[in-house]
């Protein structure tokens, strides 16, 4: 495991031990080589600590809300829907929109509900995706198809879909609405298109873009976009939020699929390996098939394509993912997107402790541990 | 079946035979016994042929709205879309949210995309409950999770409730989002108390209202209180049009839950006995377990708790159906439905087509056969 994890710490580049505040406030990267060592020997991997923190308070009122709106007089609802939301999710689709918002000088609550809806669209989503891979575990708990069956989790699923779009209403935006009914439309389009071709063995990197760019970047994209328009910034604006969270959500994802195959189940929440369990073609293995060329190709259809394995297999891909700088190579595609979010912040205010914030939780989307 | 058919039919009290249209295009009731007479045996039962008349020209619209709307550059989502959409649908709601519109003076064409949004959620709504009871037909067809899968019906539902979103948005009334938004949870609602409650021998009247009350009839009070909200109507006239939608479609589901037991398969497009095989207690099964008593306590725990059938146990369940009076009482109760639906329309002028219309769509909910 140890051996696959290290490549990993190394992409952590554009970490916040290579740049440190100015008396103004304001970041400025230093120049001193030791200072910069140093710094990044001693340094935290990269937080959103400081994003929460800032986030404190409106954060509170989005779980407020949250609360109040999965409550139903049907009692399974609040019950199925607590198992999921009270466990250990990071939150990260609201707080891009509570950022996005504050960045763009929002003043009002509006931009709350939005968050709320925001992770109630999320949640639906991982109710019904845990329905459609029978996965047996979330967030470090039993799934809750397994609890409650698989109908009671697509029902809720439906529930907490249409509570969001009542929280949009009471939000009062109907561009935000456009915005995320669009996000809600293309997440379905994605998880099709996964299901039709998430096991085939001659899955491109393209296509597999393709599939996460509509699975998970675009609700990190409409979240921060949804966020602006709210605060009613420009045009311009809008476009570069929303292009701040499409390439965080790519990078997002891209780290997601390196840790199913160098992460921990204690980390995770989740079992490590599920990807491959279930034959679920990603990156690292798109381009460790590839890599490995015609050699090991009847390995991939046994136990990919035919998901004849054993526990063997899959310690043996993820030495093969080693040895090709599969992972590595994913997670170099990730901190590149992680860059291209955090370039389109450049005409923002730097003055803002939002901006930072939201550097750092693009840094965090790739170097996180879980 | 026939004995269980003839009762059905004699519950088509106020039919278009007993009305006639007078000279002003306005309609008149017949005074004359021997013409009512006389045309109550001759006529043909309750029909929305006139409505599909006066609505051709939107409905075309409407259809032409789905078709598009139902694309999308992932090939299975068309395919799966147009199995149940392309099928025998009676387009009920969107022909209610047209009428609804129209009876109201609307002039553009924002009620056509407020009914192909309001056909979407419906449709969405039977790929999950087919995937719920694990249905096998469906409008006459092999339910779509038997052909595609259950997960692609859960996702293309997903998809086509996003896509009934983003109409609304098209349309462009925030208080049209509200309603069916709220609608959309409602729904829901009813969905999951009736999976918690529906195999429950103990199910009273009233808690099976209010679970037909949530999954059909909020939907059909929603499709026509958004078409009046659309067509700029008065406070008072949207409550009375969400009145009537609500009336006929409680009307609409208990005659289905007697066809359940009373139709046939070529003309239900589905099997008859569905609801009893599968333990779905409906209000004739609370009646007549009711008024069989004690006697039959231990037929209900096997044949309805326990699931241990024959297709005789079917038929003689219909025959204590018939003996007991448990069909014409959920009829009569439908009928009082329709009657009140039509008395929700009383404050609208009688001289819009549109009104008797309406009111041929409440008798037709209680008199089809199908």
């Amino acid at each position: 495991m140890r051996a696959l994890t290290d490549p990993y710490r190394l992409t952590i580049v554009p970490r916040n031990g290579g740049r440190r505040r100015g008396a103004s406030g304001r970041r400025s990267w230093s120049l001193s080589f030791v200072d910069a060592a140093s710094a990044i020997a001693a340094a935290e991997p990269p937080s959103i600590a400081g994003l929460i923190q800032l986030a404190r308070r409106d954060m509170a009122g989005v779980d407020e809300l949250i609360r109040d709106r999965m409550q139903s007089p049907v009692p399974v609802i609040p019950a199925l829907a607590d198992h999921l939301i009270g466990s250990s999710g990071k939150r990260l689709r609201p707080l891009l929109t509570i950022a996005a918002a504050r960045l763009c000088g929002a003043q009002g609550d509006a931009c709350l509900k939005l968050a709320a809806a925001v992770e109630f669209i999320h949640t639906a989503t991982l109710l019904h995706d845990d329905v459609v891979d029978s996965s047996e575990l979330r967030r470090g708990r039993v799934a809750a198809h397994l609890i409650w069956g698989a109908p009671s989790s697509v029902l809720v699923g439906d529930f907490l879909f249409a509570r969001a779009f009542e929280l949009m209403v009471e939000a009062g935006s109907m561009a935000a609405l456009e915005i995320l009914a669009r996000a809600s439309r293309v997440i379905a389009e994605g998880e099709v298109l996964q299901l039709t071709r998430a096991h085939d063995l001659d899955l491109t990197q393209e296509i597999y873009l393709r599939i996460i760019q509509a699975k998970t970047a675009e609700l990190f994209a409409a979240a921060a976009e949804a966020g602006a328009v709210v605060a009613g910034a420009s045009p311009a604006r809008a476009r570069a939020l929303r292009r701040f969270g499409q390439d965080a959500g790519l990078a997002f994802q891209l780290a997601d699929d390196v840790l199913d195959y160098s992460g921990t189940s204690d980390a995770l929440g989740k079992n490590p390996g599920d990807d491959y369990r279930e034959g679920k073609v990603t990156l690292p293995l798109v381009f460790v098939m590839a890599r490995t060329g015609p050699a090991e190709a009847e390995f991939w259809r046994r136990t990919v394509d035919r998901r004849e394995q054993t526990e063997a297999d899959f310690q043996r891909t993820r030495e093969l993912m080693r040895a090709t700088g599969a992972l590595q190579s994913t997670l170099d595609l990730a901190s590149g997107y992680a860059a291209g979010a955090k370039a389109a912040l450049a005409d923002f205010p730097g003055a803002s402790p939002w901006r930072p914030a939201m550097e750092d939780l693009a840094d965090f989307a790739v170097s996180r541990r879980a």
